[in-house]
């Protein structure tokens, strides 16, 4: 395994394609899907020369969380249907790595049994707050678990059109798997700017707005007092037609104006799109499918060698390009490829 | 059958090949027919969260007429040749389905008939005007039977060169095929605007132009006083090398600055095509060779369903690009992909 | 044979592959060879409507020739290695027609000969004047046989290096093949705007120069009083990398500003793709290839169907483009595709 | 043996996939390496005519030194693996050629024996200058077998992961290789401008410094005295995501504005590829993989062949683009292709 898509090649031939369709398929006619990956090489790194990169560290600060790396793990659901582990083995391999570790609504263990794997940085993946009571609690129990941020999914009034799923019949969720917060994953289309205000009042942890691919959208969420506005198309599994995470996010960086901290997702696939989406602005990138190809193939190993595969083309892409750390990327990084 | 593709792609397999050429095939090397497909992905969708979509209507009306739908059926001829119901299929699923129906001048059913099939909206279709009293005779005949509006296609001053027709000996028309108003479909290629300005001075009904494809020809149209622009390259079976519908609309929008209504067609797959066409200008958009595939493969079902998955796909895509009606959507919802 | 493409494809067929790779192939890499074909899509046709189009010529006239259609036959060699009759046989087609014919300095016929076929219009093209006398002598042979103008090769001070003929040993011209001018075939890289002076004061009809590329030369051209200017990369056959002379026409039609006239060639296999030329500046455009192909499948017959096919082309794209001859197509009448 | 690609697919056939994967790979997924060969086509060339070119050359003046040809040869590694005559059979080549010869520092000869193999030009690369007597000493050496320059690469801090060598198991350098410079290959990521300067300051030879993608190490490196700046992204070897060196190579030429010499290399496969470099501001061009093919190939002889049809290609570009040297070719012998 010498980088993340042998992962997906292997994963391909591993998992049942009556399950696998959930995890590799998009929205509709997946060209969002495709364009997520295709997006990244629109950007061209512009490396600098002859400065002393003996020392390079990957390691960063998000939302007051150390991290050792700008590329966290984003929220990706039902992972015991990939590994017998589930989300316990991937929060094994991270933690170990000090990797950002964000969980999802779906899990199929419990916050508990996930934060016992180990004491790396964590924060909660939420879709809606329609019984607001339940939701503070389960917040609350996540925090006890040591999760430190809370992530709210706002691209979702309603479940994208996932036709691959359809086709081989995948239920979403799949009716005899066990998931513990399954009573909070409902679609909630009236839920508004109103609701995020409550929850930024109700609850003491950062939060994070998830989906955003509008400069408009992220003037709101910055004047709403968000702590971070993730940028995300939802892996391409909501509304297919809509831009790649990295095409979204110059806008959306320029909108936020470093008033709040930015995050992006979509195709992530090597360490240099992580460095493209530092230079775009982001204080971080996310990825899950690869993780979760990782997963499949060989579990908790096969999570901890992404991991330490992509911090790897972190670090020496950093090196090449004549920075130390994830905070000297800069926009004067990157151009534009010719088209 | 998930979406219109799979019927298009059913249909090729049913039609016998020397018939299915008139319905799927191009004038000249189909570059025009490719574009009309290719072109919508050349717009991507920007969505805004965190509004209430709980609520979400496609109904919208159009000349007056009442629609449940943003797309409506273009007129497709000969129908008889994919059904043997033929135009009564098709009018049958549109009624029932409350979508605006267009009936060509090619029917191989009376209006009489056609109207029988259910009280849906239905406008009339008209190629020529050479003789003036059987026009208006046509056009009484299709009001008596509940018609509402009069499309006058003007891009066929002469017909295209098809040659999948030529070369596979498929006659247009067919000459042992029955058509009502065969009489009434001449190449008229001394047409002009005077002409137009006299059908609209002697019948009672609404008048939409259908063919226009610059912001000068929509000029003129206003300066007529039409009440529908229709931006179409007649599914690009005229002439090969003009732009796709998509691409014309929003020059003519521009130049029709909703002086009067604006309409698309041309390629149309998916819900967020007609998404797209609505935020560059368009009022409706319409399909023909959708439609004309659900029928060759499964009749009145067929339209029926294909009218159902393609509304079903423009109401989800509204509400997840934060829309709650087709008024809602505007120019801020797309933004030119990538190239 | 529906179209001139079908005449290509069969051609590659019947022609033994050791002569048809002097016919088909390009210098180098031949990506200016395809870039001749690809580059008019990139233009797109801006039909207007609702014109009285009823009557409809293709006729027009150039250098003072009457000729029936904007498409001449552009100069190509050894016609004899295609077709027993040879040059004779595309002068009986092009006379039949009353379209324009170059021919070529590498005639397999003698002048005589090929203005016995028909008094059609006809040009005469030269490489070199080296032997300046015998260049006169030529010119003057030329016109007594109703020769009516003279084009000037100026892009082959070298010959390119055409990679197929060297891999199948094909030698320009064959050791064996008769050509009545070859002594007039020679390369001058010498040849400079005082030598096209000299031709233009010492011979009586009006001189052409062919293979003009750039804004500057255009310029040169007319200062230095020429009659025409004829865009052309020759083929694709000379120097590779160049534009497609569709993309140089419009630079260099800007440039001449009407002063004299302007032609171009290359990659021309459709009737629109002439009105395309006359859109962005052309007075007439020209097509070796596909007649050629048309005179190795079935001779004068063939020659004559492909001239046919092509005007019909024009006359039908005029039509539908609201023109009623080659003079009314306009700047108007194309933009820019989206790329 | 008609161009130099023809001996990069012999070449694929002869070499042994574990040693090959070395000279034909790039880094990561190597979008780089495809981009050096596709970049070229996006500029086209402008050919003036009828200007006097009987009489072209190609040779040219570098750094002082009198070169048959603007294309070097770039220095490549450890040419035994591909020939038992390795750098020795290239530097025969080269120096009957006149062509100017680049020699890495992991040859597989001592410079006295490439030296011994004639007396062309040729220039000492060096990596890195971490022992810095050992360095002078090289130099000194290599200086007095004849090297007349120093070519110091500065875009290797660390080396590029090359999946290549990865999954086939090269090692780089191979373990049982000898090398009579190995020890002067150390990544040196400590490496600054200060070093660069004290080189410059230290030994007597002109300074070239080779990896430069930006104009803002462009203009440091004319402030620190470097003789010339050759851009280069070291084979698509080292970052993979960076330009191509033709498309680096604009901004470089523009930030240097003659005040050193600029080279460029990437992707030649093609006399018009030299052409296109002097258009945008390069005084030479180098490939490496050419010569590395045509050595592979058909060692010694290999390499003249190439030699001998990239200058005959550049001979005949030049004169088909009205030029008579290399220092005639400007920025309005090229222009963007249309996208």
């Amino acid at each position: 395994m010498i980088n993340v898509t042998d992962y997906a090649e292997a994963a391909r031939d591993k998992v049942p394609p009556e399950v696998w369709c959930y995890f590799e398929g998009g929205a509709g006619d997946e060209a969002t899907l495709r364009a997520n990956v295709a997006a990244w090489e629109r950007w061209q790194l512009r490396p600098r020369l002859l400065v002393d990169v003996s020392e390079v560290t990957t390691a960063t600060t998000l939302l007051g969380t150390e991290v050792s790396s700008p590329l966290g793990i984003a929220p990706f659901a039902m992972q015991s249907l990939l590994d017998p582990d589930g989300e316990v083995a991937t929060a094994r391999s991270a933690a170990a790595a000090g990797a950002l570790l964000t969980v999802s609504t779906l899990t199929t263990r419990t916050h508990a049994e996930i934060s016992g794997a180990g004491a790396g940085p964590r924060w909660l993946q939420l879709y809606v707050l329609k019984d607001r009571q339940r939701t503070l609690d389960h917040i609350a129990e996540a925090r006890e678990s040591g999760y430190s941020a809370v992530v709210l999914t706002v691209d979702a009034p309603y479940i994208g059109r996932r036709e691959r799923d359809l086709r081989l019949g995948f239920q979403n969720p799949p009716p005899d798997l066990h998931l513990p917060y399954a009573n909070l994953f409902e679609t909630t289309p009236a839920l508004t700017w109103r609701d995020l205000e409550w929850i930024r009042e109700e609850m003491p942890l950062p939060l994070v707005v998830k989906g955003i691919l509008t400069r408009e959208d992220a003037e709101l969420a910055v004047e709403h007092g968000v702590d971070a506005v993730w940028v995300s198309n939802h892996g391409g599994r909501q509304l297919d037609g809509v831009p790649a995470g990295i095409e979204a996010l110059p806008e959306v960086a320029e909108a936020v104006a470093r008033r709040c901290e930015v995050y992006v997702d979509g195709g992530i696939r090597r360490g240099i799109d992580v460095l493209r989406a530092l230079a775009l602005g982001a204080n971080a990138a996310f990825a899950a499918r690869a993780f979760a190809c990782a997963l499949a193939v060989d579990g908790e190993t096969g999570v901890a060698n992404a991991l330490s595969l992509l911090r790897e083309e972190i670090a020496l892409g950093l090196g090449l390009l004549g920075c130390t750390s994830p905070e000297q990327v800069t926009r004067a990084h990157v151009q534009p490829a010719p088209s």
